[in-house]
């Protein structure tokens, strides 16, 4: 199996990149060719530009050696931290710039064709508070929603999403369990 | 009324920036005294950064100023289109890094705490699909809640969100209807 793992965080001592360490051991284990997109260490630029989407100016280096990976790949796992109940920015950027038309789905006769057809995608969402507010307040649905027909299922991968509530104020015995659970997230 | 206008779009023929400009003149025509961000022309940084959450380091002075504006103003507009059904980056990342603990919100004893209480919000979200498209996916109902639970909302900010729809395949007649609209979203 391809995996690419896309993940987010500053900060190299967060739960964020504990999971996607642990994330890297188990596909490893199970025999994954793996490649890892950690957005913030390549100083990824999220803005999309007016150039990015002129088909008369070519598309920049970084944006089609991303574009190659995310075609290379059969499964994608995406880790993040929710921030203001959305994922961080310089993901949303990286989203806009490379999952471009042509690449990631295209307008055919039938409406919208999702062009990443075939492959399958876990994304995991380590969130600051518990589980209790972001499911009464709709927040969990949203991010469903906004992943899965809004994003990656647009495209045709086929999504399952993970939550880890209470990351930053939860116990260490709570973390521990989530690090635990992160194999069978591994398929 | 102190009126702050928060704009994103990379393109100043988009339909975006002409509902901006009919936004200016009615809220110039109704008394408001505005101030405009154009997170594009201003060349946002959006990127959150380790440095952005420390306590021992200064916040920039660009932060400094937004910030200062986010506090002068009693009501904000948000104009934006939307990609892949969430906020271009560049103003995910301007929540991120101006919408700080402190200044926008902040724990106390009885968690946590909005600090803009007493204003209110328009969000205006330009979208290139027919609205069908996003209420049966329930995109809209994620914009919602993002918008106001996850952001404004939680900083105490009364916020209300118009959706126009079709705005990129749609009829002349369409966009001029909700040009027209407008002036009914300026308090």
């Amino acid at each position: 199996m391809k995996h690419l793992i896309i993940y987010t965080h500053f900060n190299s001592n967060s739960f964020t990149k504990a999971i996607t360490n642990k994330l890297v051991n188990e596909a490893t284990s199970k025999g994954h060719e793996i490649k890892i997109i950690d957005l913030y260490a390549e100083n990824f630029d999220p803005v999309l530009k007016a150039s990015d989407m002129s088909p008369d100016i070519e598309t920049p280096k970084d944006i089609l050696a991303y574009q190659k990976l995310i075609k290379w790949a059969d499964h994608y796992t995406v880790v993040y931290p929710l921030w203001w109940g959305q994922m961080p920015a310089i993901l949303k950027g990286f989203i806009d710039r490379v999952f471009s038309n042509g690449v990631a789905f295209k307008y055919g006769e039938k409406g919208p064709e999702g062009l990443l057809k075939g492959r399958t995608a876990r994304v995991i969402i380590c969130t600051g508070s518990p589980d209790a507010y972001y499911t009464q307040s709709g927040m969990h649905d949203a991010q469903v929603r906004v992943n899965d027909a809004g994003l990656f299922g647009f495209c045709g991968i086929e999504t399952k999403i993970t939550f880890f509530g209470d990351v930053a104020m939860g116990t260490d015995e709570l973390r521990k369990g989530y690090l635990e659970q992160v194999a069978s997230l591994v398929p």
